[in-house]
């Protein structure tokens, strides 16, 4: 085998290559999966030998943990955002649904890889990105909690199973969103956030304990 | 190698055998993977040696379009009670969410298989449980425009994409679900029919065309 001698050249530097290595990798990943992915897939993906992709990885599991990782901090800049602006926590959970959806329509490969290849890191780097990856449910819950104490959420909620249910709502994207579609991101963006407040929000005058429990019951 | 002995018997009729080696390979793909998965590792798991599993199926591709198929016609069930029960559209989606989201903690294990594993499928068998996939989607949806036809569901809402909000928020539910934790599926279900329902309830009294975009916006 010939060891090749490519590597980071001026018009190329190591930098920029490795983000390329990234962005190549996790499309690979995402289209037939981590462990049917050989490094030598990810090398043709890149454009470059075998050889001299270990310039820029060593090994195919560090290639999906940085993927992985880089996403998450790109997402947490969401979670900045919602903890630094003004406003109630209804106005911050519709900015929250509105920031982090249309950034997963933005990084769908990548989410993907996130969630769909997760379960292939080896032990503590897996559960590193578990206790990341509870980050944003544990804000949902935060957000939860502080508007049923100000009184534009309802109290009728169980802040930790909804949380499940409006994340679920944002990460299922990367299974059916189509950037070519219909609807833009920031469209669907907005309906979500709709939906979410709407389930969400009421008021002292508005509660009644049990209310919602009430709506679309059969009688009779 | 050995061509195994092993077979159906009186006490293991070949049905039932047949169920476990599909039960045991759900098991199986859900903790590895799918590609990761050998038919050695099945055999493991149902405790028969290779050999005889090859009595049972023809290939591991078989063996995960059967559990896809399987789950998919089980669930099916939920669909048609819906269909066939009294009430308006908002009854029958708070029945829907409610048996859906149970039935998917119940099956959690194939589930999981399902939405992870179904793209390891070749062409044809893929489209087939893409499209069987789709009628769930398409349930909602349909109960959606019957419910805004009825007054009781809100004007504005897109049925398309509320739809995939809906069916990610109870899909979602193999990731992070645990039989052992604090609330039973059966709670969890209600909470979750409680937030769909108050999510899309409205009548012409309350409607105000925008309203729900206006709720938790900031202003100034």
């Amino acid at each position: 085998m010939t060891i090749a001698k490519e590597g980071p050249t001026k018009s190329n530097p190591p930098r920029r290559r490795h983000d390329e290595v990234l962005e190549a990798a996790a499309r690979v990943f995402h289209e037939k999966g981590y462990e049917s992915t050989s490094i030598q897939d990810i090398a043709e993906a890149v454009g470059i030998l075998k050889g001299s992709l270990y310039y820029y990885i060593r090994s195919k599991e560090d290639l999906l943990y940085e993927i992985i990782k880089a996403v998450h901090e790109d997402a947490l800049a969401n979670i900045r955002f919602v903890d630094e602006m003004e406003g109630d926590p209804l106005q911050k959970m519709r900015a929250f649904v509105t920031t982090h959806l249309v950034f997963n329509a933005e990084n769908l490969t990548r989410m993907g890889v996130f969630f769909h290849d997760f379960r292939s890191l080896s032990g503590e780097r897996r559960a590193t990105i578990v206790e990341a990856r509870d980050v944003y449910d544990e804000l949902v819950r935060r957000l939860i909690r502080e508007g049923q104490k100000e009184n534009v959420i309802c109290p009728d909620i169980d802040p930790k199973s909804v949380s499940f249910a409006i994340m679920g709502s944002l990460n299922w994207i990367y299974q059916w969103y189509k950037p070519e579609g219909r609807l833009s991101a920031n469209t669907i963006a907005e309906e979500f956030a709709d939906l979410v407040v709407a389930a969400l929000a009421c008021t002292p005058a508005a509660h009644q304990p049990g209310h919602r429990s009430a709506v679309g019951v059969l009688h009779g």
